[in-house]
């Protein structure tokens, strides 16, 4: 028997479990370093009472002594016990569905059930970074067919909790990423909600790039609602641009994502299942889903573009959700900013009509508005875009999202990042293309989004002309040292910007 | 800055990183966790001294205050330098190889390049599990050729260091593995070194199984010989039964090992680049390979049993190597024994001519003794199975591994397992099959192999009759938890033993 003893670290999504080495080596256990082990607590009885399961980690003297087991944040959550309560360890078989992802990957076909076993086991903790791994890699390159996507979506769906905005049509927008900048969200939705639309948009905080939209977001406002505070700011402006975090839509993909993140690759199954799922969870009705298109985009053909499409249709309306394919152009960021607070400022430049404001930007919000306001049918068809553009010029658009702010929460102001400096052209010449994974690099080096002032003002887009020793970009950090990881990319690769005839 | 502090947890091949939420928070370094980190000490005089990289986990108070960083073991010895010293942290990028493996994913090939610098990077454990994930799946997966599986192999062979027994030929023997019991090496060793060969085998201890050969052998004598004392040993007796983790013939393979045990999978081009390049670099010049076919051994067909045959004969062919494959049927395990402890009893019975001897241990051990008596020229063509049978029937191979297991270290004999149970037929018939992977988990339950005397004595095999309630196996444990949890396995499984007509 042992004592409980807390361990305050914070493993993510992986229950970890430590044990002194000596414990094990007395062999009283019959356990080695990464096994998967059973924690039990035994009641005042002796009855088996709670049980976690974890992964061991040996370790030595100051850590936990020979009689204690120490458990990290999340299984001593999950177990729930007090610290020196009485435990058990024992070796623990993998769970049973884990068997179901090694078929996957020796090219077998997953059932709902299969996947309705899993996504149970990774929701409660029960899989390991290894196992995690397994299970995303399989759906990545054993290649989901269509139903099983739609299986895989309906168990994504199942596994969290639902929001419901009854009566009404409900729309939606999301962007399958990519594309540095591009804060079309923070435009749209104010712009629909001053419409007359219901939009209660969840968001998520960036993966791998440099910003997601409730990262840029939370420079303005607070993103953590909650259920309750969201279905009360939807109510009183008609839009929300909260954080999908805080609201339990998707917790199976909450934990494959601590896995998919560190990858850094596109499992495009994975994305159709946690977008459809996520959508359908916030009670959208409609949802308009943006694929840019581009040499360094996401999807790099048309053709690809046009299939993606495809699969995202027939995913939705197997969960009764209406979906509309919006595929954009894409040569570069869309906007100047690139990081949580420059975004923003883009957001409320387009907003206030300001004479600096990204005409990308713009023109891009105002386009994918309009072809939402067609789809549900609040304007004649082809009457989108004046509605949309009247929106927005009439300042109806900006006092809506200032409504939205002030009902979430507003934000004090963020101070600029204090270290600056340009990235300057070695040769001069008209830009073709600006690549989207290299921008997304450099703000992130610079800092971005831990640190929301940190990112880049993209000076030169595709089309402007550039003089030798003129600047490309402005980069911000919050350090010396970010700004120096950041510069020294910047001059490690000078074909960010790429220049054409 | 902060200061160094050694947390003693053994993460295996990952290096962690841990830093208080606190510190983190207040933006002094933009991280978030599970980021990769650079740690970097810094000399008297401020310049850069020494790096290390490793995956971030964030904790709370007790384990490290605000300005500390604290590091796994791994990570502390190879940063090498005193707790206390100041270090600076900062975000790093994967390493530029995690690239190439994303690549691979994507369907490309690997180059040589390609595999030395993902292994270079593999050894210095600048991959994390999930990394480390990614390539073993990537390989698994995306099918190496047979040019990508040479250049692997031979990227395998140059991380480690080598073996070297000048002027003769050196034999070794492989199996596979997957078949219970099955311990023909700890007979066939002393057969050919009776015979005048060299034999300097080198074994791993279990990786999914419930006793590998190293485990078994390591019953009976040391066998963590270190180089220098392989060499006495192989000088003295002509052969050794030793374990190659304490070797560094694979380093690359021991990382990579620590991912694939918890995922429980054969990944072909792995298995064929791991044990060509340990027998490379043990130093043979001749190796037989067997290959176990049946229902439940790895190799279910005899077409995917040749296909396998034929790779590793064309890497082995590509390194140097001589190798002769033996594609043995397997329908239940080999021998009685199950556990380290049990089979290495079944070895000494058969070199003992004791009558309880298992016959099936004893013939394939023959069999393949003579097959590399052949193949060598050390007897006449057709010859060998006499030779063999000699050497066994005359005492020469059990005075051969007494002689190895003196100049390895003889160790105390080890007590018999106190917790044993029966598990008994439910039906009577005649056993037609006895499923190997039913008894691995059952011995891995009973607590083979950490606890070496826990395992199982199979007492009814293919051909024998059975009546109702007749014990099918022993279980042997260590702890009354450990019997109870095998016997509950046997009793939800009754298909381990399949019945004829």
């Amino acid at each position: 028997m042992f004592r409980l003893r807390r361990i305050g670290i914070d493993t993510q999504a992986e229950h970890v479990v430590f044990l002194h080495r000596n414990a094990v080596e007395k062999g009283r256990l019959g356990l080695k370093p990464l096994d998967r082990v059973r924690v039990i607590s035994a009641s005042e009885e002796g009855a088996p009472e709670r049980e976690i399961q974890g992964i061991l980690n040996f370790c030595y003297d100051e850590l936990v002594a020979e009689d204690e087991i120490g458990l990290s944040e999340s299984a001593f959550r999950d177990l729930d016990v007090l610290e020196g309560t009485l435990l058990q360890a024992a070796l623990a078989a993998p769970p049973e569905s884990v068997a179901r992802v090694r078929d996957k990957l020796g090219g077998s076909r997953l059932e709902r059930s299969d996947f309705d076993a899993i996504l149970s086991d990774v929701v409660h903790h029960r899989y390991s970074k290894v196992e995690l791994s397994m299970f995303v890699l399989a759906c990545a390159l054993q290649r989901l067919d269509v139903e099983e996507l739609i299986d895989f979506t309906k168990a994504m769906i199942d596994r969290g909790t639902q929001l419901s905005f009854p009566g009404r049509p409900v729309v939606d927008k999301h962007c399958i990423g990519g594309i540095p900048g591009n804060r079309t969200t923070m435009i749209l939705v104010p712009i629909l909600a001053a419409c007359g639309l219901t939009i209660p948009k969840t968001s998520s905080r960036a993966i791998t790039s440099p910003a997601g939209t409730a990262d840029s977001m939370g420079v303005l406002a607070d993103v953590a609602l909650g259920r309750e505070r969201m279905y009360e700011v939807v109510e009183r402006t008609g839009g929300c641009i909260a954080w999908g975090g805080a609201l339990d839509l998707a917790p199976a993909d909450d934990v494959l994502i601590t896995v998919e993140r560190p990858m850094g690759i596109d499992t495009e199954a994975q994305m159709v299942a946690s977008i459809i799922s996520k959508k359908k969870a916030a009670g959208a009705t409609h949802t308009l889903i943006d694929i840019p298109l581009g040499d360094t985009a996401k999807v790099t053909s048309r053709q690809r573009a046009h299939q993606l499409g495809a699969t995202f249709e027939a995913v939705a309306r197997a969960v009764g959700l209406e979906v509309e394919i919006a595929v954009t152009e894409a040569n570069g960021p869309v906007g100047i900013g690139v990081g949580p607070r420059l975004e923003a400022l883009d957001v409320l430049a387009v907003l206030d009509g300001s004479p600096e404001a990204p005409i990308d930007l713009r023109e891009k919000s105002l386009f994918l508005a309009s072809r939402i306001l067609e789809t549900v049918g609040a304007v004649a068809p082809s009457q989108g875009y004046v509605r949309a553009r009247e929106a927005l010029d009439s300042g109806a658009a900006a006092r809506k999202l200032h409504e939205i702010i002030e009902a979430q929460g507003p934000k004090a102001p963020l101070s600029p990042a204090p270290f600056r400096a340009e990235v300057a052209a070695v040769d001069a010449g008209r830009v073709a293309l600006v690549d989207c994974r290299g921008i997304n690099s450099l703000a992130k080096l610079a800092g971005a989004p831990a640190h929301p002032a940190a990112g880049l003002r993209v000076l030169r887009r595709p089309g402007d002309g550039v003089e030798r020793g003129e600047p490309l970009c402005e980069i911000h950090a919050q350090s010396q040292a970010h700004l120096s990881f950041a510069l020294d990319y910047a001059n490690q690769h000078p074909d960010i910007w790429r220049f054409g005839s």
